[in-house]
């Protein structure tokens, strides 16, 4: 059944699943800080809202898919915010990843105000927003997700009921801190072995039958490897190095208030800062192997033999 | 087609190992500096060598199954060692983890003597090794490899190449930095979650379907999560702490050895480290959350949910 | 000249400060959320304010005292906090070691209401609280300064102008980065080299005259080495590994927001955090030592040799 | 009274060390592998020698200076080297930094031969060096060192005996744990604090009276800011980042093989191993703030204020 939707945050992410709300029939006014990426919306069908506040007027969902904590508490509890059109009755969904904390004081003033709140961040980066086919994780209540199933289902194929509010976004960091460390992991034995001598398909086709397998394993950075590798495009995302060490940097300090070091996830965190400082920050997740590569080889970017070349007895 | 074999080395994984080549036909005689051991194969039709020196002599292949390099070099190289009783045209196959430099040159003495070798470290751990389901990564000529195949696969399962001597060690390390770090990661992913109120079942579920998703997350130290946990059993090994602690430093020392840094390994081994100082080194590598909790709390033995509520809407 | 003062937080560090403030002949209202605090300051001839609304009402300096960024920021900003109190021309010295962020916006909240604000975050400890031998990093108008200097000095024997508002608590910071990393390096040199042998009294005077010197070392927790050492006194602080993890926490939250990683510092940050889960929280800094050593050994406890051995031929 | 001395490897510190034991009237035999080095010894008063046997034959005392355990192996156990030369009742002073076992080892063999040996590694650098104001930990026979004080005080101002054979190595490494984080943290403290506002003037200042100080602050890479600080000479070394970054990799390895972690000390390892990769190797230890810093800017090159500021009211 087709809904009144007001979209916030046109971004990377945002700008696709806005267009596959619109394609799955359901009806938007979005708005975005650059008028350039409200434009691009309104190509394809889309209203143009004024402000935050514009949008969320008359809306029966309001979607954000915004950068950060700060961005979604200004654009919701700010002046010209969500806060100040959204209809009693109406559900805030929060899709951007953002510290639970702050999920749940938004929610308090959603709740307040006699409207409704999920927080249901995403994974599977741009390709899966344009592709609709995200994985949703959703925190809030079960009934309020139930009746807006058709409209997440719009943008992704895989949603999950995480537990009550800010549960999505804590199942979320969980996830990162994996696929976080996994990655620079990769980056490692993918190095060591190389320098070692050991041929980049072995190390794929052992490991992934092996107790070192992961989902990351598939996007190490050696060209030619597997298709899907950020490395054979240059390293363009994927999922960016910035982004990654922003929810890691979210996890420990969620981690923190409760007394909970976490030492592994902290010096990845380190290291994606490291990368990002070293001017890989826009670049894929994979990227963080050029940091452990240093400025003056190729390791990774020695092509894997010509494919006639036996690998396997 | 049957062979003689001689046997160094019947720990938690030489032992069983042993009993399955005996039961696949082959003759064998062994040795442990333990007499204890030797007398456990005898009982099941081995014969008991005097010393690794004794084992060797007149077999077609030796075999040896050692903690640590020092180990190999000692029960190779050393007096009364295997080398002294290697016959020319002989093979030995070194199935520990040690560092590849030291297997280059037990190789090189091998070699000079006539004979041949490979290095085939495994994975599977002690329940791979009893049911004969290791992976075998092998390292040495791919011909001197077919001709011991059927050997192997008295063992293991999955019998792999990985390139020239040394090459198996090498792709074994790359296999435990992944592995290793994962462990760790799984452990500060649920602490997290689980702290921040999360339903291990659910974490278990959509991380298996998202970018965090890797082998070890099956290990979650989480009482009754998943059948195979170790937690389950009071941390019985699976694989022990002190094990992955040795096996991060020699990939450590390896890397060094070619200038590359491998930073979340090392705080992944330092991790181990301090888990064995505090008493967990011959636990289950997944006991390496008890670190992270601390001895005064129950993070991990809280019991999940019972079966009938519903994890998913 | 004696002054009217308005006090908030009689802690460990406040209490002592108040104290001296009052022997220095000022006149002192004070606050503090337990009542029996506030009672020990009455004993010594302080008056007793209902809130820190009162404390501030009618002061020429208020001095805030409080453990953490949101304290600082309820107590001054929150409802019947120091702002709802603070007279026009006032001065509010915030010493509690905070994020400069918060001191910023807090001290705008200040200066519009008319009001003027420095940051003068100590250390020194408890014993340079109660000696009033504190060091001050202040931030702010340097005139500013320059009229309450004879209060401050009723406090401490070293007071440094650091720079505009905030500034106090960045240099503050950063001096905690190296005394917090410092620590954490003495316990491990320490243990390595007792461990191998070394007489302690060797490693002290060795290395204090060499390039690892630092001003921590002689908090090296080995009994009797040194007078001073918090381990003589059962770790009895000195300064709290939890006070430490939140320092270390705040520097490393300072530098992220400047997009800069402070990978060696965010590992001694976890150490104590690791610290604290294992029981040592409200221990001496010093005390991390025994999360290296583990609870089985005694290392540190291995008292010196009798003072009759030579040490030096 | 003048001594016959041999003297094995003459590089940046042998060189120097070898002049001022010819000024002191010693009469010296020296070998280096790179025959260019020998002549420059040569041409002020040294006699040149054919091997590192040769230059042990006939002297009362061998030093041998050189980088790491296995050069050390080599050039005494080796063919041509040392212990064929090595007088019985001669003294072999070994005055390279390299690992306590290594020197166990090598010792076990000079003493077999009859002959004795102390381990005498040296802090100070290249300029302590050329002043022969090196400090010198040495480890052996408490009479040994006493036969020996002439020889070693033409080379180094403090001479400490530091307990039996393989403790003058041990107290060297305890120091490089404390020198190694140090200069990190001194290179984190700063960035954190000139990025926030902070002069560096002011910095140094406070910190050099607070529980931050130590020995490395002084090296603190801010151009102008001391004047011994390497960075004002291009980061011209001093002691390079590839001799700390090994001296921690020996300080690990002695921890390790006692079951001792060295968390943070690991972590200071793998960022001098990146610093070098990064390119910065053979720079001054100071230089790790380089990698800190990216490639993009210029943090550390800021110079500071003309000297006519006032930093301090």
């Amino acid at each position: 059944m087709a809904k009144r939707i007001g979209f916030v945050g046109l971004g990377t992410m945002g700008l696709p699943m806005a267009r596959n709300l619109l394609r799955a029939g359901h009806r938007l006014r979005a708005f975005d800080l650059d008028p350039a990426r409200a434009r691009m919306l309104a190509d394809v069908g889309g209203a143009t809202a004024s402000s935050a506040c514009d949008a969320a007027r008359g809306a029966e969902v309001v979607i954000t898919m915004l950068p950060a904590s700060r961005h979604v508490e200004e654009a919701v509890l700010g002046s010209g915010g969500v806060l100040e059109g959204l209809e009693p009755g109406a559900t805030l969904v929060d899709m951007s990843t953002i510290d639970p904390a702050t999920t749940r004081r938004v929610e308090a003033a959603v709740r307040e105000r006699g409207a409704r709140m999920l927080d249901a961040p995403v994974s599977g980066g741009a390709i899966g927003a344009e592709r609709g086919t995200l994985t949703i994780m959703v925190g809030g209540d079960a009934e309020v997700l139930d009746q807006l199933r058709d409209v997440l289902a719009a943008m992704g194929t895989n949603i999950v009921h995480c537990g009550p509010i800010g549960l999505g976004e804590t199942v979320k960091l969980a996830n990162q801190i994996l696929g976080g460390t996994a990655m620079v992991a990769v980056a490692e034995a993918f190095a060591m072995g190389i320098r070692m001598g050991a041929d980049p398909r072995v190390l794929l086709n052992v490991i992934s039958q092996s107790t070192g397998n992961c989902w990351m394993l598939r996007q190490a950075p050696v060209p030619g490897l597997t298709e899907e590798a950020a490395v054979n495009r240059d390293f363009a995302p994927g999922f960016m190095v910035d982004l990654m060490h922003k929810d890691l940097g979210l996890a420990l300090q969620a981690a923190d208030e409760h007394g909970l070091p976490l030492t592994l996830t902290a010096v990845a965190h380190q290291l994606y800062g490291l990368a990002s400082r070293h001017g890989y920050g826009r670049l894929d997740v994979s990227a963080v192997a050029r940091l452990l590569e240093g400025p003056g080889e190729l390791l990774w970017g020695r092509p894997p033999a010509p494919p006639g070349r036996p690998v396997r007895p």
